[in-house]
């Protein structure tokens, strides 16, 4: 057995969950896995880190260009993030023979293609379970046990950070803001949760999901996202009422014109599997058309659950290293399908509208749905406010995005509509 | 790409559905996997059979032996079941050099380290996803993603026949034998259901997954299994009253002095993921010390879900093959636990009892409780029939499973208790 030396490139969050489970466990890798995983050199702008760790002075440097030009590492571990000096660290340490496992979500939604081929290139390993849902195996599974499956769709709760929030405002009425704060105090959101509450870190994993699901590479520019911001509480307790739940779910499907692939906050039925998942665990359901529906549920943050995925990857490159199979599964990206328009995508939608409430105005609502071929499933009146403003909450059947997005353009313009306060897609899983 | 050849032994509803999805998806998998396989051999005991699959005759036989003589065969998938001649065919294929693919639960939790260990000895692979769990990922996830966590408890709900009987009993008030008798109409019960319904069958996939889980062998005869029988409707509206819902649940725990596996009626708090789990679905909940809690959820049963497992398998061993890559990962059962007897057991019970409703009788079982170390945490009558006989339900606080089984035993004695009904470990997990 001959020991892997691992370079060990961003201490922060998962970098010390990485370093906590090698100091725990590399004698029970050794007997358990068969291979002897030594973290030998670790990088990290901060040289007060490197004590805080508890890391040996002599292992740590702060530039990262020694560890790639160390010809005694086997194996990078990137946890820098970005797409930054990340894609440079990546690329260099691919170029110089050696493999690399990321947690890096942005990076491989924006650069996968290149980088898998680097991989391909030079020979080695590039793994990236943890770039999505923390330590919940998702990607080895799409890769292997499930690579027997057409895969149809993929529906993932993937942001914890934004399921925390919605959570808190299904169950305990919070609005917006007071669930954000709420998240941050926690250290569940950042000082600036744009990534999170935009959706942007979840089409970052719906990209590389998706990729992986469909042999078709997508990447994170083709994903369009819609975050959770205009969500009021009124939103989710209306839906319950509905007997649905609202969660930010990352979606891809296989159409016959392409792939329909999007993020936004959805209505799904309050008896689905996924409508369970509160807090900030996460959750992917796959369907394929063999297996069925399947889900796979676990933490999707937080250290130790992500380096736990880094780990597995780890020890999985390290019995390649030792078998020489370096390379086995490279990049499955080997067809072509163009990505729908979201104007294209037919489903049912809740318009939640404040409108003056005097005669004619529904109707005259209701006509400019029918003449954009909107056929409405509802209409609901839930309350009036002392100025005279009334809340009506809409459902459509199915129609086509890009007619609800013309029929409520028009609808916005009218004098007597104070305001189109939200737009959720409905969908029946 | 070679093309990898395939004999198929067993031509059941998993092994129809196998030819089906090759038949489909061959092209596809060359395509997306770089893989070339080829059923080239097909054995089955009635010829009627190769017919209705519509398979080439030359290409068929009823004598598996011609298969593990033919040279040109690289991979044989046993789907005969049981643990006699499913025995011989896997040995002997494995000593003739081909690798095994197998959703033989009874041979893998009974012959699991023979097999292994053969396989590793003539440098072949063995794979048996589809034995656990149907189509759901789960033998994969543990001994790839999830290999960098020691795992604290594995917890299945994985008879799919079972869990459709209680989802009936607990939704509709169905009885056992009108649950029974439906799920045999269904075709998800056999006409003898002693495997699923005294739980045999979930202890076969307890007894594999407490093998990877924790690194040390586990036989099915280790496994203490009890099955659905002795569950009454009231059982299950009790247990939902008290805000628990009951599962046939396969319970694998590491503790200080061994592994506590074994498999039985539970009741576990309502709001877990795993109570929401109905029908014929399977689930397995996974805590590992560094992940944390993860599920796997899907179709445990039924031709193609498992089929995806077997086909899944076949690609990774076909991958195998191509790249010179096989026994990449063997027997990890690297470690000797020993098992814990059930006696040792510390959990809380339900037990239901029918006793003669008159002055004392309550005051008698319980001190015989009291005398067994045996705290209380609750006694309701839940009703009186016209013959004076009151129905108990009683809750203890945690206990030792022998000293509940010493103090039932002489409650069971006195003469003024009719039954013993029910008793059900409660578990928090």
């Amino acid at each position: 057995m001959r020991t892997i030396n691992v370079g060990l490139v961003g201490l922060g969050t998962v970098g010390s969950g990485v370093v906590d489970i090698l100091r725990r466990h590399r004698e029970d890798f050794r007997r358990r896995a068969g291979v002897d995983i030594a973290l030998t050199r670790f990088v990290d702008r901060s040289i007060a880190r490197f004590e805080e760790l508890g890391l040996p002075p002599e292992a740590c440097t702060t530039d990262v260009a020694d560890v790639i030009a160390d010809p005694s590492i086997d194996v990078v571990i990137e946890l820098v993030g970005g797409t930054g000096i990340a894609r440079d660290i990546v690329l260099s340490a691919l170029a110089a023979g050696k493999s690399v496992v990321t947690a890096n979500k942005a990076l491989m939604a924006a650069h996968g293609q290149d980088i898998m081929e680097a991989a391909a290139g030079h020979g080695v390993d590039i793994a990236f379970e943890a770039s999505v849902g923390g330590g919940i195996p998702i990607i080895g599974p799409l890769k292997h046990s499930l690579v027997s499956n057409e895969v149809a769709a993929v529906y993932g709760i993937v942001n914890g950070t934004t399921n925390f929030m919605l959570t808190r405002m299904a169950e305990d009425g919070l609005d917006y803001d007071t669930a954000l704060a709420e998240a941050q105090e926690r250290g569940y959101a950042e000082a600036d949760p744009a990534a999170d509450v935009d959706g942007l870190d979840a089409a970052a994993k719906i990209a590389i999901l998706s990729s992986i699901a469909f042999n078709s590479r997508v990447t994170l520019d083709q994903v369009p996202a819609e975050g959770i911001r205009s969500l009021g509480p009124e939103d989710v307790a209306y839906a319950a009422e509905m007997g649905y739940a609202i969660k930010l779910m990352a979606i891809a499907r296989r159409a016959e014109d392409g792939i329909d692939v999007r993020v936004h906050p959805t209505m799904i039925r309050d008896d689905h599997p996924l409508a369970k998942v509160s807090g900030v665990y996460n959750a992917i359901y796959v369907v394929g058309d063999s297996v069925g529906e399947t889900m796979f549920f676990g933490e999707g943050a937080g250290s130790l659950p992500a380096a736990s995925a880094v780990v597995g990857d780890l020890i999985e490159v390290a019995r390649h290293l030792q078998s020489g199979c370096l390379g086995l599964v490279g990049c499955t990206c080997n067809e072509q399908h163009p990505i729908r328009d979201i104007g294209s995508l037919e489903t049912s939608y809740y318009v939640r509208l404040i409108v003056s409430d005097r005669p004619g105005v529904l109707a005259s609502i209701a006509s400019l749905f029918g003449e954009h071929d909107v056929s409405l499933a509802s209409v609901i009146q839930k309350r009036t406010d002392d100025l005279g403003d009334a809340e009506i909450v809409w459902v459509t059947h199915t129609a086509a995005e890009r007619d609800v997005r013309s029929a409520l353009a028009e609808i916005e313009a009218l004098e007597s509509v104070q305001s189109v306060c939200s737009v959720i897609r409905v969908e029946e899983l």
